[in-house]
């Protein structure tokens, strides 16, 4: 399997605080729209490559809610969580998160899928917090490892 | 029935797209929460005077979600829909927002109940958005005649 890994960029907005990641992916918008929704497929790729994704629930509708569980071999566990705000196929999603090790803090993320033609998908993902102090500890935290890594896995999932 | 009358504040905040709005009653924060998340209760003061409000649905608990509109007898109507990110008893609501008349528009709200003794609720409502233009628009749009004179409903709900 050959695939061409595109550049993740990750980006901090100066004027909000609110993180921007963009990827391309060589697939058509609904089938990378159905790795993010089909929790047989999301479980597959989120998340960096050395932990195991387990869903508590996910409900990946308007209206809906998810939970789910990242662990790692050495015992590390963590747990993610929210509420799907809409769910447009093929094109939108905004839901809540947030990391259950910091139950108060809580992002609203837009996934928006735009179609590049070719077969080609360019993925662009939002994160806004109420503090640019929240926002540069989300970024400090070691997240880009797991965004792009995710990726990596997302891209051989599509290519399989 | 006599109901002294608290001040609402709201203040745009000057380093994020937020709008903090802060009001005291003269109930507990049991009866003030109730008043949100009871949809009999909400009919009766959400929004301004002269609207009559219809709820679609509201399933006011973590994972839930809700519509309802609100219309005046001019033949205005406005619909609103969202869902509940966390909703812990007598302390917090934690709620997406949509004016579906701006449909790609979310606020992330947050309502905070603090008990300041004595019977009395200090109500501390955010509302977060992802650019100052949207943030302003939503304060230019007359919402905050709707806040004020809902919360002097809720005044009456309370006293009732």
């Amino acid at each position: 399997m050959t695939t061409s890994t595109h550049e993740t960029e990750i980006v901090a907005d100066a004027r909000v605080p609110l993180v921007r990641i963009t990827r391309t992916f060589d697939a058509p918008p609904a089938k990378v729209f159905r790795a993010h929704t089909d929790p047989d497929l999301l479980v597959q790729w989120l998340g960096p490559r050395d932990t195991e994704m387990q869903i508590n629930y996910f409900d990946c509708r308007t209206g809906g809610s998810y939970r789910y569980l990242h662990s790692r071999c050495d015992g590390m566990e963590a747990a993610f969580r929210g509420c799907f705000h809409e769910v447009r196929p093929s094109e939108l999603i905004v839901q809540t998160f947030t990391y259950e090790g910091f139950p108060d803090g809580v992002a609203l993320e837009r996934v928006v899928f735009e179609d590049l033609g070719d077969g080609r998908t360019l993925l662009t993902s939002t994160s806004l917090v109420d503090t640019f102090e929240d926002r540069d500890a989300f970024l400090a935290s070691g997240m880009e490892v797991g965004v792009r890594e995710g990726y990596e896995r997302l891209d051989e999932v599509l290519a399989g």
